[in-house]
Formats: structure tokens, sequence, C-alpha cells
């Protein structure tokens, strides 16, 4: 195993703690329980908080900060967080008028927020979760019962975190969360694993000639196993079952992101950009928004994903508002 | 070779028409000769130009935009562009008060931007350039005479672009650009090599327990290959050239870089900052601007490298300056 780490065992603390005095005007640790919350701390809206495994950066912390969540609760790597922090990020960020928490659909996230959510239900905070489903390679999962949560939950936080910074209530976040969720598709393929620090081993093996399309970000098994096939045609393999799904028809405006696994170089997802805008535009759809970088990484493994999220004038509004974290930034 | 392409001799084509399409707000392309160039194309300022070999994304194209570069000349993949393209990309984003040239140091790069700057200068437009070295590593290298330039180019750019953007003259923006070269100094490390595409094999190997302490962002030799070891202990390898060499004193205040080869996970990343960062406290070196990602890349390679610009109220005020590019965005 090559990694640039000290002992595996610190490598999610010594993560967050980097973190945190790198974007100290943006974010701040809590070390014990472990969690990023916004060192703005602003107490006049709904609070945001989402969290999971760890090995995905810069989700969640990358996306916490003025317009998106206000704290984020970073499990093991790729092990759900335990619901103490989650009460404890839950308590931090709440101001009076309530907590959304933003969940990927894994069995374990999903349970642990829940008790989060019931503790802290208990203690007087009044809390609403939705699930991130937006994955359509597999019904069921490894680790998930129903479809998992996986790069479209970036747009989910994005979307909702504008609402609650314009001042929105609980339900009105929670109903736009829930919107972005019925409209966003993603579809993600491997060419390479990637190596839990604490496992030392990849989680899985493929043939040197050898992809897995329809890849879970935690390396779980997707649709097939095929060969290496030239970009396009795998971009045709993921966007099919994506448009496919809700259905996405001609006339739609969707957002685009080409988002990578960790380990793809950025030429590589500008191509697979190029081809992906190509197929839209000749079924009709038009792409008014794009996004293409590292935003849901499964460690250092090579593939990406492609999400495609059907927009309409009230969320390309709330996508387009400003927004100031450290991994996206625009408009402050 | 595993990668997200079609043809290994389209990958710069094609990943550049992508990058065009997917920023259109920033850039446009022009694909004969190939450059991408502001979509604003302001003609009130002194114009800059960057480019160099492809396989480094997000530079330099990434970097075009408001406050930045003007124009980005992508080469074949580690390859100089020609002297064609930087002509005409020189040629596009003059508006009369002169371009500069930021230009790292490899013989290529610096040959084919003098021929160009030549045949500009004979069209009548006025060229400076300033070669960018920041590279404490080695002195002379595979492809070049005197220190490589590698990420510490961002911040050249950077600077430089905020002075152009509020309109300095040439010889103000020159200056600047040179300035910020004299303070600043980086190294790397690699923990894998990259394969280029269009050879399809790894330009050199290392053994499975094996880094390259101060490798080029070509996979160039650095000053030794050791064993892995402790992500702490080689930052301290890296930083200790780096601070001995202007040198830097207790007292300074600094921008500390922390720049990703590529396949490198963000964690890691970050728990190289964190060392980074007590390092230079414990000198009195105080960190008062950071920036750590996905800067100056190798493809695929996994590895960092890490720069330190020593700042003064001027140049700090051109860093926070609004910029607004596909990788570098804040204030706009």
């Amino acid at each position: 195993m090559k990694k640039l780490i000290n002992d595996p065992k610190n490598v999610v603390t010594e993560a967050v703690e980097g973190f945190a005095a790198a974007h100290a005007d943006i974010v701040r640790a809590s070390t014990d329980p472990i969690y990023l919350v916004r060192s703005d701390a602003p107490s006049n809206k709904v609070g945001i908080v989402s969290g999971g495994g760890s090995g995905h950066e810069p989700m969640h912390g990358g996306f916490v900060g003025y317009g998106m969540l206000d704290a984020a609760v970073p499990g093991a790597v790729f092990t759900s967080p335990t619901p103490d922090p989650i009460v404890a990020a839950t308590a931090a960020v709440n101001g009076g008028r309530g907590v959304l928490h933003i969940v990927k659909n894994y069995t374990g996230d999903v349970l642990n927020f829940e008790t989060a959510a019931d503790l802290a239900g208990a203690d007087g905070i009044e809390v609403r979760s939705v699930i991130v489903n937006d994955d359509v390679a597999v019904k069921d999962s490894l680790y998930t019962a129903g479809r998992r949560g996986v790069a479209g939950t970036v747009l989910v936080e994005k979307i909702a975190g504008a609402a609650a910074q314009r001042g929105d209530s609980l339900e009105e976040v929670t109903a736009v969360a829930e919107k972005v969720i019925g409209q966003v598709r993603s579809m993600g393929v491997a060419l390479t694993p990637c190596v839990v620090p604490h496992a030392g081993e990849p989680s899985f093996t493929l043939a040197d000639d050898e992809i897995e399309i329809g890849i879970g970000i935690h390396g779980e098994p997707g649709r097939e196993r095929v060969k290496l096939q030239p970009a396009d045609a795998i971009v045709d393999r993921l966007l099919g079952p994506i448009l496919d799904d809700i259905p996405f028809a001609s006339g739609d405006k969707v957002l685009l992101m080409v988002n990578g696994m960790g380990g793809t170089p950025q030429v590589e997802l500008y191509i697979v950009y190029r081809h992906a805008a190509k197929v839209l535009a000749e079924r009709g759809i038009e792409v008014a928004r794009s996004l293409v970088g590292n935003f849901t990484t499964s460690l250092e493994m090579q593939g990406m994903s492609i999400s495609v999220l059907k927009l309409d004038d009230a969320l390309t509004e709330l996508w387009d508002a400003p927004v100031q974290t450290a991994a996206l930034r625009w408009g402050r």
C-alpha cells in the first residue's frame, strides 16, 4: 500500500485537522466527537448536516460553508459515522428553525442518522431527513437496500443549502431537497480499485483490460464487467440507463455533472464531458449548467460517474446562488 | 494502458473541446491552431498568455478567465506547444497594452515561446516573458537547463493576472511576476509514475516500497529514491530544501500550497498540509494563505508537491483579488 499517510488509524483525524487548518476562514473542526462546522455559525436559518464514511472527499467536508452545508460528519474510511457526532453536529447548527439531514442511501448511514435524529428530537431539535438514491446502476447492493446515493448528493446539498441560506423554512428546504432527489440520476465506472488504508489491500480486482460498469463509490459491484473500450462507448453505457430512468426527454434543461473518482486525470473527465454533452444535444436535451471535477471520490480509484439533474427555473436559481466552501465557490 | 480516452492522438483536441463546452461562460477554444482564450476578451488591459505540454491540468487552461490568464496554449501531452498557436493566442489577447508570456523553464517551452515572442514582436505586439523556475529539487534536468518550473507557476499566474486585471502596465505586471518567481520555491514527490497516452507505458518505474523525492512533473528524476515512509517524514524531506533555499525566516508570512499530482486522494493532501503548516509554525513562519488541491498535475501520478511563497501586503492583495476561472474562483 503506497499512501501519503502516517498511521492508517489516524488518517481521518489528521486529514480533518489539516482541512480545518487550511480553510479556517470557512470551517472549524470539532475533534471529540469529530465533525466540521461553518466557522461563521449562522443562527437564523435552517441548519443542514450531511456526513458519511470518509474517502469520498471533498464530500462532505468540502461542502461546508456559506450557501451549502452547516456541518459535515465524517466516519472512518468507507464507514458510517456513529450517531454521537451526528447529534453533536445537529445541535451545533440548530438555530431554532430546525435541521435537515442529507443522507446517502447506505444501510449504516440511514440507521445512524435516524438514531441521531431521534436523539436530537428528544432534545427538542426539529430534524427532517432526506435519503439520496441517485445511482441507477443496481437495485440493492452490498451496503444498501434500494438504490445507492452517489455524486448526485452534491447537487442536493448545493440546492438545499441555497434554499436554507435565503431563509426558507425546514419544510421548504426539505421539499426542494426531495425535488432534486426525484430529478437526478447517476451511474459510474471504475478502471481501477482503491485501497482502504486500514485494509491495505484493494477491495476488489479488475483485469488489466477490464472495467466495472455501474461501480459503487465503495467499490461495490455494478452491472457488469466489460473489456476496456473507447471513452465514448463507456459514456453511452452510462448515459443510456440514466436518461431512460426518469426518463429525460427532448426539451428538458439539465445540469450535467462529470465526477472523477479521485485518480482520474482531468483530461479524461473532459473527454467524457465532451461526448456526454453531444449525446444530450442529439436527444434534444439542453445542458444549461455543468460541473466537472472530483466531487464524490473513492480515494485513488480511477473512473468517473455521470449525473444528470433536470432543472427548472427555481432549481437553476438555487444552483446559481452564491456559495463559499472549500470545494465549490462562486458569487462570493 | 487503462484510460478514459478514445484515440491517443485525439486526447488533447477532445479534452480542449470538452473543456470549452463545459466552461463556455469563461473560455472559448480556437481549434486551428489550438488555444483557449477568455470568452469576454477584454481589450483594455495587458494580456497574459501561458502554455506548455498537456497532462498538467488544470494548468493552464483551467486558469484562463477574469483576473488570471487571457489565453492558454496546450501542447501535446508533456510536449511544448509550437510557436504558431502561441503567436495566435498572443495576437488574440493583445489589446494594445502588450502581452506577458509566463513560461515554465523547460528547454522546449522557452525556445518556442521565445520564437513566438519574436514573431509577435515583428507584427508590432510588445511581448515580455518571464521564466518560472521554482523547483529546488535539482539544477539541470531531463528537459531543462537550470531549475524546472512547477506548481509555483499557478501563483505567478494568479498574481500577475490580478495585476493586469486592475490595469497595471506591461512593465508593472512583468515586475510583479518576477517578484513572485523570486519568492516561491517548490519540491515534489512521486509514489507512482503516470502513463503518457501516446507512449502507452510508464515513463519510469518505482518499486512497491519506493518513492522519488524531487520528482519532475514529467516524471524526470529527482534527488533520490528512498523507501516509502510516513507522510510527515516525506514532508520534512521536501520542506527542508524549500525553506533553506531563499531562505525563509522566522517572521515571514507565506502562502502554503499543497498540490496533488493528479492521482492522490484528497485526504492525503490534507495530511501533508497539516504537517507542513506545523513545521512552518515551529519555524516562526506564518501561513497567511493556503491552497490545497490538484493544480499542476502529471496525469494520474500519485504524489504531491509543496510550494511556499513569501508574501507581503502587495502580493497578498493581488492574491485575494477576484478571480473567475474553471479551477480557481473567488470574489465573483
